[in-house]
């Protein structure tokens, strides 16, 4: 599946490294240059996301075998694409998404004892390989935004070596597909971040595209 | 992953065959016989599994991706054989359970639009790839049972061309390898299907089987 129509636009980082103020400042750059814009999240920005995302993070949950919540992430990315990106996507919009398959690949598979193949090609399935135009990577050292934290979750439990390799799993992603990927040092100022992030989107809302999609 | 150590029976059929009354029955004679029995079911028999299955079969939940519905099943199984089947088995139970791998595969794959081969890869990875020793086919005509039923759920509302489909496949897999199937009569008498049962399970239980896991 291809974003031909919209323009798909990713935020990926750890937690606490500006995602949603960067989300927030592209989305109203948007909106002011008329372009129809949806913001969204995942995991768990749709109702079956929501329940999803109870029942992974929730610790009542007990012990989960890494292979059902791997699944249940992707069911929630399925859902998503299904319901939310996609028809964003048909309709022309620019999709500005905070979080996407990096994050399951980085949280499930850089961080656990999951095959990175395997759980690729469960995510690839699930989105029907529908990928980013570009991927924005927030990257910060380990981690203001973590330590910051009061309530800790699952994910966040698991400690400072696991927020390291995904970090530098993210890196590693970016490197192999500079085209498709952007690194902002996250400590640089807002105004500063924005505006690296707009003159990246800018041209993929060329007039030519614009044309294409009416 | 093998079932060495203990041994796994499924049931698998339509709704309203009888797979209840003989999983009751194959149980009892099992315990009779002085085995360590693990009576359990898919889709649900976990705490997250029971919350899955809510999600898939609540007419709330509104137009599913059929690929979300499918990975839910996955996980739900992942679960299931983590926290239930395998650890049984590693004690030397005998693991009778009602539906697995080949209803997803029948329900989602021939009933629906997605890929069997896909299907089959998430729900081998989600099991890790743990076969059962025996799969019961109560075999009947559609459907005594579907019809019997007041509340139809959301895969019972899909219509009877879908019944039958699923039907034929159950016999297909059954056919292909019928070292591993049993495929019975569903019209026959209770007791006579229960005597054919426990004639393909008592070898399973050979004395050389039962040192092994002592």
């Amino acid at each position: 599946m291809t974003t031909a129509g919209g323009v798909f636009v990713v935020f990926e980082g750890g937690d606490g490294v500006g995602k949603t103020t960067q989300v927030d400042r592209l989305c109203a750059w948007l909106a002011k240059a008329g372009q129809d814009v949806l913001r969204t999240f995942e995991p768990g920005d749709t109702t079956v996301g929501a329940m999803i995302r109870r029942i992974v993070l929730d610790p009542a949950t007990g012990e989960m075998s890494p292979r059902a919540e791997a699944l249940l992430y992707a069911a929630d990315k399925a859902q998503h694409i299904f319901a939310v990106v996609r028809p964003a996507l048909q309709r022309g919009a620019v999709v500005v998404c905070d979080r996407y398959v990096d994050s399951m690949l980085a949280y499930q598979g850089a961080g656990r004892a999951l095959e990175l193949a395997d759980l690729e090609r469960v995510a690839r399935w699930a989105t029907e390989d529908l990928r980013p135009d570009l991927t924005v990577v927030l990257d910060a050292e380990l981690s203001a935004g973590v330590h910051a934290k009061a309530n800790k979750d699952r994910l966040e439990s698991a400690g400072d070596g696991f927020h390291e390799r995904t970090r530098q799993f993210f890196l590693q992603l970016a490197q192999r597909d500079p085209e498709r990927y952007l690194v902002l040092d996250a400590r640089a100022s807002r105004e500063e971040i924005a505006a690296e992030v707009t003159a990246r989107v800018a041209p993929l809302l060329s007039p030519a595209r614009h044309q294409e999609r009416r």
